[in-house]
């Protein structure tokens, strides 16, 4: 009876999770049985082909992405006894007067004896949200949420989703100047191209603590411990005298390109915008046309979105092919392989929860004013020395990777 | 040996807190003793008397209320589990981007599915911070985890510090109104005077959520059951045709002015001031001088922060006078009651932590858009029945109060 059910359910194209047996009975089975669809339609489907063609007698539909949503996902607490009337008189009135006034008198005492020496505020205002476009700052709040968690988790920092109402990129950051004081850090997220480079430039030069938008500078990171995997599994540990080709040049292309200049590799952007290119060209990068660039890359790096972009016939013989397109590249690994590639690989392990908790962790910890490329380079090599064999990127539930990551940008810092 | 160090602190008009011993040895003891000075010119004569005047001893001097802040009081963490590469395919991608859809398409769904249904933003520019003045938006940051602590101790409600770096109240106003739509409440704190009457008004105007200055109405809930209290220790319990009169018609005086009035009393404003007088009578309130407002209320309360402002011979047999400023009042209740008031108080006891976490929990829960006189007067009837015999309300610590106050309010919303 399971066998068949699971039969039906893989034969419509749906992925089988978790079975948690329920009730066993004399006659029937009660079962939990996790089921991936792509979307209501494709769910809707599988359910009537089990009705239809199993025995199977569905009891209850759960949705387990809205039952693991159901009330958020963080909550602010306290870290203090609050038990007492003697416990109020030190943390609030009248106890509390004297840490504001020494607060008044040196501010950087703020980062000592408030929460803001360990808490980031997510900011975003929707207009790019992951593959969905310009939702909204509301409907973002479950992204930003998600961050948060991962922050808790990965490196036990307290982030703030700050989903801000405003589009307009000048009246956005006035709205983020006011507010970052109470914050040690700023995680930018989710802001539509071409807003997020002029909204990121204008809070590092007015800010006074950290500023950093994710989608940039955090994949870039992950990017960068990924090529230097990729050397590393193609017996070029160490060598920078390479030429990496980096295609689209959009929030995660550009800071890509600009990132491996850094750790000093040759670099040519492509991309079909004249003002893409630009930029890339304004830090000091050329730009080339796809074939060309592809023709001279030793590392060929894309993020277009689009399917099928590389063909077989620009693979370089010996060459690393990261085409990281989700959920589908602009060339398999397996083409990439079969056209003479030495190593290729896809988005599926290009996890940004590799990089951005530590990276604001160590400039939390060591009150650094940026994050410079310096300590992007110093986290990408501490990510990927610990990837195991074959693969890019180590998990981010690794141990170590998070508190090696902390080390190795707090020195760079 | 104890008791001569006990003695000189006292004679040095310090208070002795707790003792706790921490060795005890062949020749001498080791205690920890707390100590409570005024400011550190009174500490430090207080030490130099213990040195000069006993034998003890001080191995160290420590700063409780200091250390009580040290790494801030509050933290932001996760409420659902985030141990897997499955955990994070259901709380962040893909999973979260259906989440985003459903709120972008049904906005009201984010109270159920983010964390905004349980999350208050306490904003504050810092322009009026306890009895310090206009200490700037960053050192008021203290004050306003501390009143974190309290949502979360008292009712469970997350509730993030956001100080603004902003004194011009539009611009202010505009912050706030870009901020707060990932809030599900807004809790004004520590605004000048007359900025925050303009700024709550129109921010009540313009956001969908409850909001509420806490100086304002948070401290008027609680004086109302004060009042109500006060009247049930003399004997006219229920009754409202008695006068007020409100002496000080500043954040706090207005709003205790206008919840009475709401509460059917009548009510007779006091101020030097023509523009405080004109705000209540803008709502329909009448004022008075002094002499003639304390000779025709039975309630006499006064805000005013004026030593001494009433003298015995204003004070009515058998009036009520509640004389609230800190920590020295108008009047004090002994030369009240002896000058032949029937009731007499000061404002040690009015504690606002009464009541805005159980207004703002209620609020939520029930999706009230405001929070409104009658939710206040509710909030001010339950806690006044909780007053022990001949106090004018309950401990915060006492575990009925927030839950009645809740329940009470959602029933008046």
């Amino acid at each position: 009876m399971i066998g068949a059910l699971l039969g039906v359910i893989g034969e419509h194209g749906a992925l089988v999770g978790d079975i948690e047996t329920r009730y066993v009975g004399r006659d029937h089975f009660l079962r939990d049985v996790t089921v991936s669809a792509y979307d209501q339609p494709h769910l809707d489907e599988v359910l009537k082909a089990i009705r239809e063609e199993t025995e199977t007698e569905i009891q209850n539909v759960r949705d387990l992405v809205f039952e693991r949503h159901a009330g958020g996902k963080i909550r602010v607490g306290r870290t203090t006894a609050a038990d007492t009337p003697e416990d109020l008189r030190y943390i609030y009135t009248p106890g509390v007067a004297r840490v504001c006034r020494a607060i008044e008198q040196d501010p950087a005492l703020a980062r000592q004896f408030t929460s803001m020496g360990h808490t980031v505020a997510i900011v975003s205002n929707g207009t790019r949200v992951l593959g969905l476009g310009d939702i909204g700052a509301l409907a973002s709040l479950p992204v930003m949420e998600g961050k948060a968690v991962l922050y808790d988790r990965f490196v036990g920092l307290s982030a703030v989703p700050l989903v801000i109402d405003e589009d307009d990129p000048e009246a956005f950051v006035d709205t983020v100047c006011r507010v970052a004081v109470g914050f040690g850090g700023i995680h930018l997220e989710d802001i539509r191209t071409p807003d997020c480079f002029w909204i990121e430039d204008e809070l590092i030069r007015r800010l006074p603590q950290p500023v950093m938008h994710d989608d940039q500078h955090g994949t870039a990171t992950v990017l960068l411990a990924a090529v230097l995997s990729a050397l590393r599994h193609t017996d070029r540990e160490g060598r920078r005298d390479l030429t990496c080709a980096q295609v689209g040049l959009g929030a995660a292309g550009l800071a890509i390109a600009r990132l491996l200049m850094d750790a000093g590799f040759d670099v040519v952007g492509v991309d079909p915008g004249a003002e893409a290119r630009e930029r890339l060209e304004a830090s000091g990068g050329r730009t080339a046309e796809l074939h060309a660039a592809a023709e001279e890359a030793d590392v060929l790096i894309a993020t277009t979105g689009v399917i099928g972009l590389i063909t077989p016939e620009m693979i370089r013989p010996g060459q690393v092919v990261l085409a990281l397109s989700n959920p589908i590249p602009e060339i398999s690994p397996e083409a990439a392989v079969e056209a003479g590639a030495a190593f290729a690989a896809d988005g599926r392990s290009v996890n940004n929860a590799l990089a951005f908790p530590g990276l604001f962790k160590a400039a939390l910890d060591v009150g650094a004013p940026a994050i410079t490329s310096a300590m992007k380079i110093a986290a990408a090599e501490a990510i990927s020395a610990l990837a195991p064999d074959q693969e890019l990127v180590p998990s981010p539930f690794d141990p170590r990777v998070h508190e090696r990551v902390i080390k190795a940008v707090s020195a760079a810092a």
